[in-house]
């Protein structure tokens, strides 16, 4: 694909400096980009941005001075993120369905939708328009999917399960996987049926490998616009709040509810049974032992306000310069003593 | 399914309180119970229950006064667990190799298997009796599976493992993946090839996108009765004893002898090579470092008994102060010593 | 398979003691090595291999005395590694295309290239030859999969990705899933197109359930000879050197670049956008939370030099016993001030 510079601006709503008629035929970072490529800079790589060999900078509006071809835009990492679908669209997809899939009873699939190579799609089920399942996915019995899904690879989606529209599920993810439940009788663990179920509402996104299980009774929920990470645990009767944040290898427990606009960094967890706050942000392998209110940054293990957890970290490092002082008063003293 | 309470009383060998002809539709839990449903209810929830919109609540027998019908149990957990599995069943199945299912030489399918879509079974498996795989299953040459197994989608089993009856597999799970051994001559670190198998004993649970290794030689063993949740990782030549609770993202390294009736809760793990007695627990996150003996509570990395372990984090938060005393001990003790 | 032993000490290039003409029919551990099969032992578990049931015992060349057969060579491990591939071969693989394989257009599949049932090969991808493709394997659009790979059940690669030659990867990891990238404008998490792709080189293996992002652009590259253990967190950009050694459930975070021959061991992880040079070690559970030069051996969280680590733990052992020498020179100095 090629677009000049001034239909790239045009397209992502900035002020164009330079020649318009600059033929431009990628985006990339700074350091990939050659001549006839765009990419983006932000403080502090303006400076590694101009002297790159790139064709043009995404830069933002507020810079004056930029000494080559630029677009200003108040969010260049946006302008760059609409150029990169541009320039690379995903691998195209034709819609309809694939003889070697396998549709069960009364499944309804919308229009337009794509259905791979050896999905197989439970009775009762229903496929949204226009979504694209890849090859291996397997959706169960009655599970609904919505519009402009994106199911890649050897998902499993489980029974009885509901995903909103625009729900993004990298490959190898489980949805709807038993929870974790069981009554011990006498030294025996017995498997307590997990017979609720798993609702992805719209615009979730779920990392590759991450697993979601199905409720005991009712449902676990991720709610609008969260985005889900590769390796995370979502245990059952969890209820994520929208538009949070779950890095790779974060784990929550069963039954927590976590409120809006949350960040849990990397390889954090909590138990289960509590519930947090919304616009928190956890750093990573945060461990979350209580409940939580809303608008704290935690860190540590157990988790605390990060700001203590800094002074903890701080004084635990002056424990050897304690000892040696304490050594010395006690020598000290005695001395004192004894005159 | 409708049931009359005085039914459901006999199916969990309880004592009826209140009127037997009411008919039930559901069992679940106490916020989503409505007025044709059960649910149950132990201290410190049952003033709650009570005030539920449910039909009926199952209580524990020792509880002498209850304001609404009620079941009265030893076990009201155990109780509703069957229920839960009454009320709602899994999804049906119909035995039978499906068409697409492709099926190696000399493989003995066990009588009212159910062998989905898409499964693949290599050369010489053998599937038990009443066992269902669910679509995109593998199962390796020359593996063994018991009756009555439950193996959910995409699940690999490799090899010549050998699954006992009513094992559980959810989605995504690696049974018999190689182990990660290497030998690093000049740098290089040359695959030892990993020739045993894994085997999962009666009962086991495996949780989603769990991987259980094949031994170097020999077998990585997971004994009868336990469970293992989603993400964990079980190294070659491990041996976890019976009914275990491996909790989620916990990583139990190679060759590591477990005893019985061991929990190791949520992103826990291990070194290699160690013995851990029968009867532990093991707190969320702890590390073990070494060996243990029966019967401990441990937590914190490296893993120490937890009264120690909360002294420590107790006294870790003491230093700021101490640090303070130090300075004003120091203080007086230089006036002192003036004087 | 049976094997003379003086045969065996030739294939290891080895020195007998004992009868050559002994038949050897396995090879395995100390413990279950039976009177026909030969084991391997370095100290300090030379004596128990002596007094084990086994026919013959190869060891380290500069054990003078051995009361048994045997085979003295440079590298014990290293000789055992070859008898077991010898002695307990991989599951023979027929080549050719299964009929249930769906292969797209302009798929260049390599001589004697094995595509089991069900995998699926998308349009333009290239598989070399000797390379298997166990059952359930998908291969996006464009890919290049290299020769004598071993690609296990229900594996994705996703496209445009490039794997080099003898790439092992294990069952349900996923290569080329989409990096953990958004631009969030008032609140809302906008998708960053993920346009870039994973590089494999040459004799990487990828363990169980393992996930490597793809590039947000450009590429996320392990280098020759690194291994991957299971259940690993490779995010978008990172770039892990030659013979590297990541352990089960290690995350390393976005745009991380590592040096060669560095090791991290179990659970450990990284913060985003550091540069970790050659020849490191990272204990079990460390976390890295910036640049870290050659030659170091770091452990703990944040993670440090290992000896500070050590000591640090160690003092923190110490604050109970230093509370009470404060408390006891306070009421000593109290003392003395009235006196």
């Amino acid at each position: 694909m090629q677009i000049k510079l001034n239909d790239i601006a045009a397209r992502v709503g900035g002020r164009l400096q330079g020649d318009g008629e600059i033929i431009i035929s990628g985006a990339t970072n700074i350091e990939e980009a050659g001549s006839s490529q765009i990419t983006f800079a932000v403080p502090p790589h303006l400076e590694k941005a101009a002297e790159s060999a790139a064709a043009a900078v995404i830069i933002p509006e507020n810079i004056e001075h930029f000494p080559k071809a630029c677009i200003r835009v108040a969010n260049p990492r946006e302008a760059f993120s609409i150029l990169l679908g541009l320039f690379t669209p995903p691998p195209e997809v034709t819609p309809g369905i694939h003889p070697t899939a396998v549709i069960g009873k009364n499944v309804v699939i919308g229009q337009d939708a794509a259905i791979m190579a050896h999905v197989v799609i439970a009775d009762n089920a229903r496929i949204g328009d226009h979504t694209i399942l890849y090859p291996h996915t397997f959706i169960g019995q009655d599970t609904v999917v919505g519009e402009d899904c994106l199911i890649h690879p050897s998902v499993t989606v489980r029974e009885r399960c509901r995903l909103g529209d625009r729900v993004i599920i990298n490959s190898g993810a489980v949805i709807g996987s038993d929870g974790f439940g069981f009554v011990t009788v006498q030294g025996i663990h017995k498997k307590v049926p997990q017979v609720g179920n798993v609702v992805l509402e719209d615009d979730v996104e779920i990392g590759a490998n991450t697993a979601v299980d199905r409720a005991t009774t009712g449902s676990t929920i991720v709610r609008r616009g969260t985005k889900v990470d590769n390796l995370v645990h979502i245990a059952h009767n969890d209820d994520i709040g929208e538009n949070c944040l779950l890095v790779a290898q974060t784990g929550i427990s069963g039954s927590v509810k976590v409120g809006k606009n949350v960040t849990f960094a990397g390889q954090s967890g909590t138990v289960g049974h509590i519930t947090i706050g919304s616009n928190c942000v956890f750093a990573a392998r945060s461990g979350v032992i209580g409940n939580v209110p809303d608008n704290v940054f935690y860190a540590g293990f157990p988790a605390r306000p990060h700001k203590e957890w800094l002074r903890g970290e701080a004084s635990a490092g002056k424990v050897p310069d304690l000892l040696k002082r304490v050594k010395e008063l006690e020598q000290k003293l005695a001395k004192l003593e004894e005159s």
